[in-house]
Order: C-alpha cells, then sequence, then structure tokens
C-alpha cells in the first residue's frame, strides 16, 4: 500500500492532474471516480488506484477482478493529496490517452458533427461532449488552443462520454473545414448576423456545427468558412447563450430531423 | 480612494461575496464586471466601487455620471482583494436583493416556469436563468435547500438574467406546486421513467418543468406531483443529461410551440 505522498507513483497522477503538457508527453491522463474508472474500455486503463477505505467494499473488490487490471491500495490520506477533487471518491485510475484523426469523424454516412474554435471552458466542452452523445453526434473537432479535453475537470463533465466520442484536434482548422466540405458536409454557424432560425434548415444531410469562444464567438474568418448562418433566437435582453447550451440546441435539432 | 483591505467597506463587500447568510441578513448582494454592473436596474443600485487604474476611462467616467449612483474609488491591489475573481474587472457593485412572491412568476396568460428541485451548481442555476430568458420563461421556482441565486458564481453565469427573471424561493414545493395547477398550469417532469418525448406535449398553455438535483434527479415525491413525465431521447450510453442543457431543451422546445 502506498502511504506516503512522496511516492513516486502519486507525484506522478499530481502531475498528470496539474499539468496538459505532462499528459500530452506521455499520452496518459487521470480520471476518478467509480463511474469514470469502471466506464474506461480495458484497453486505455493502464492502473487503477483505490484508497485504503473503499478497497473493503466487496463490489469494488469485485470490479477490480472483472477488469482484471494492475491496481494499487492507497491510504486515505495519500489518495485525499492525489485527487483533484475536494471530496474523493476513492478510486483512480491512470488511462491511455487515444488519438483520433479527422477519418475517425467521418465514419457514418452523414455525419453530425460539433466544430470548436476555442472553447476555453473545461466544464463547458466536456458537457458537450456528453450532450452530443446523448444527441447522436458522430465526432468533435476542436481547435489547439481550447480547453483540454483530458483536464480533470473537462473528464468530469463528461461523465465518461469521453470514452464515446471522437475528438480531433485540428492543427489548421481552415483546411480541416475544407475537408469536411469536400465530403459533402454543410457547416452551420450560429451567429448574430445569422437569418434563418435554427429549426430551419435540414440537417438529415452530413451537417456541422462551427461554435466559438464563449467571450467572444467565432472570428470572422471561422464564421465566413460556414455555409450558412444560423441564429437561435432569444428573448428579453440576452445577447447570446452559453456555448454549451447553444451546441445542445443545435445538436438536438438534429437528432429531431432524423429521428 | 480606499487604499487599505482593512477598510470596513472592502471588508463588508468580502463577507457579502463570501457568506450567502451575510447576503440573506442585509438583503444585499455584490455585482463585478462593467456588463453586471450597468445592467442592474437604477433602484438596485447602492453603491459602485471602481479601481483607480478603471476610473481613468473616460466611458466609466460617463457612465458614473450617467447613473448618478454613490461611488468610491478602490486602489487596484485592494480592488484585487475585494474581488471574487482572478482577473477582476475593475468596477463592482452593491446590489439591493430583489424578494419575489409566486405571484410574480404568474403574471402571463399562459405562464412558462422552470421550478428547480435542489440544484447545487451555482453555475447551473446562473446558466437556467440566462437561458430561461432567452427562451422566454416567467419565472424559476427554486426549493430553499438549492445554491444561491445570489452567489457571485450564479451572478456570473446569468449575464445579467438575474435582474430580469424572477426567481422565487419556495418553503414548501409541494404546496406551492398545487398552487401552479389550480392555476391551471400543467407539470412536466424529464424522468427516466417518461413515455412521451419531450416534443410530444402541447406547451401553448401554462407550462411548468420539473428539474430535479444534478446527481439525483427529482425526488420520488415531487416526480408523483407532475401531469406528466417525459423524456429526452439519449443515444449511446448516455443515462442522463447536465441539468442545465436538459432545462434549455425544454424551454426551447416551448419557445418553438409559441412562436
Amino acid at each position: 500500500m502506498i502511504t506516503s505522498t512522496k511516492n513516486q507513483q502519486i507525484k506522478e497522477i499530481q502531475q498528470l492532474q496539474k499539468k496538459a503538457k505532462a499528459r500530452l508527453q506521455q499520452r496518459v491522463f487521470v480520471v476518478e471516480g467509480p463511474k469514470m474508472v469502471w466506464e474506461a474500455p480495458r484497453d486505455w486503463l493502464i492502473k487503477i488506484y483505490v484508497s485504503e477505505s473503499l478497497l473493503l467494499q466487496e463490489e469494488v473488490q469485485q470490479g477490480l477482478r472483472q477488469r482484471d487490471c494492475p491496481y494499487e491500495a492507497v491510504s486515505d490520506a495519500v489518495f485525499k493529496a492525489a485527487s483533484d477533487t475536494q471530496t474523493p471518491q476513492g478510486i483512480m485510475a491512470l488511462v491511455r490517452m487515444p488519438s483520433y484523426s479527422l477519418a475517425d469523424c467521418l465514419n457514418a454516412e452523414h455525419p453530425h458533427l460539433l466544430v470548436l474554435e476555442n472553447i476555453q471552458d473545461p466544464g463547458n466542452l466536456g458537457t458537450m461532449l456528453r450532450t452530443g452523445e446523448g444527441a447522436g453526434i458522430d465526432g468533435v473537432i476542436i481547435t489547439r488552443n481550447s480547453a483540454d479535453p483530458f483536464h480533470p475537470k473537462t473528464l468530469r463533465s463528461t461523465m465518461g462520454s469521453v470514452y464515446r466520442v471522437p475528438v480531433f484536434v485540428s492543427e489548421d482548422l481552415n483546411e480541416d473545414i475544407q475537408k469536411l466540405k469536400s465530403h459533402g458536409i454543410s457547416l452551420y454557424a450560429a451567429h448574430l448576423k445569422g437569418r434563418a432560425s435554427y429549426g430551419e434548415p435540414d440537417y438529415t444531410k452530413g451537417t456541422a456545427f462551427l461554435i466559438g469562444n464563449e467571450g467572444n464567438g467565432l472570428t470572422e474568418e471561422t464564421a465566413s468558412l460556414a455555409d450558412c448562418l444560423i441564429r437561435i433566437p432569444m428573448e428579453g435582453s440576452v445577447e447570446s447563450l452559453n456555448a454549451a447550451i447553444a451546441a445542445a440546441l443545435l445538436m438536438y435539432e438534429v437528432h429531431r430531423q432524423r429521428h
């Protein structure tokens, strides 16, 4: 059992929680809590860490047996120090980072995609993955300067969708948008200048939504690449919606039309 | 100019930011940033505090003149200490807390309401107010044990909607739901057991949505008070949506039907 915060594995976990660079270099990330640990695909799992007290639970023992994954016990105090949360749930795991190409987002006959430009809030990004899976999207394309999909807060907000929704990190958004177009996908940008309400277009063919940064919206350059600017109606004095809310309304409109 | 963090007003502001009890006792809350300060109704504003450097800006001077509200300059260092944010925007205000009754939510001919049971995350609550205003709701009813509408994080997430959407704090949800029913309002609960998809009911008459706690959903008691259990379809392995996302989809479905 690990009983010291100076243990090399604990230091490693702390680094991986705090530093995107460490995650990227090793291509490993840390998930916390039973849901996130047990939902991880078996071949992504590297090692599970369980707190001393949680290890006493029969269902945890059973989960570990079923998983047949290396695991280690950690004293409760050290587990708390390693955890990213204020009320640790007693189980975490090192997980291999997936690597997606643009092609991984294009397997469906009529792909339904989200293209996120410079989304900054990890909670927003995670919520978009979770909602996206619910709405049946085929993938998310994010710019390099977006929030990190493997940040602890993003992971928590995904509620496991990070294991199932491909996220492709674009190094050149303009170029990748052209590739989507040549693949027959129509690009829609939620924009204050949009004339069509978001419920008007036909989303039954390949559809991608461009969503911009929380504070500033889409850059003009990216908005100009859209085939169609659409708007979400807003009453009162509301000038914009939260990015994850806007994305949810658009993705579920696609779901409505396709089902 | 205030130049010490020991200044009584600064201590007061810090207390009001940190403690819901202090806010409730004095019925005063603190807003930060130009948008939140300038959008405050004039008769809610008590006093504005501006950082030394922001006070140099002509548009801030002009805003203060137009507002004709008492204000005070604060040195940049002290302003940072008083602020709830890591990157303070240089302006904050003390604001009088509104007091709403259930009747304030029932002014419309066919009220469109959100009823929130034990929502815990201030960001979720604030986002629901913002989205709700956009979707044209007439009010939000929350239980006493919900997140505080005047918590700094809630306020930030509302983006000003807190000034325009009535929020009634219910001391007895069962009783207040009966009052809504006797007012001809139909209650819909998003629930895993729901048979009707959320797009099926007719929401053009009085409509209220019951939304439950982030982790546990609605209590059985409250869910049993609904006239109709509805479901939001979910693909993949998604078991539930974020509460603010679910509320957004429901409220915008009402908007779609009414416009």
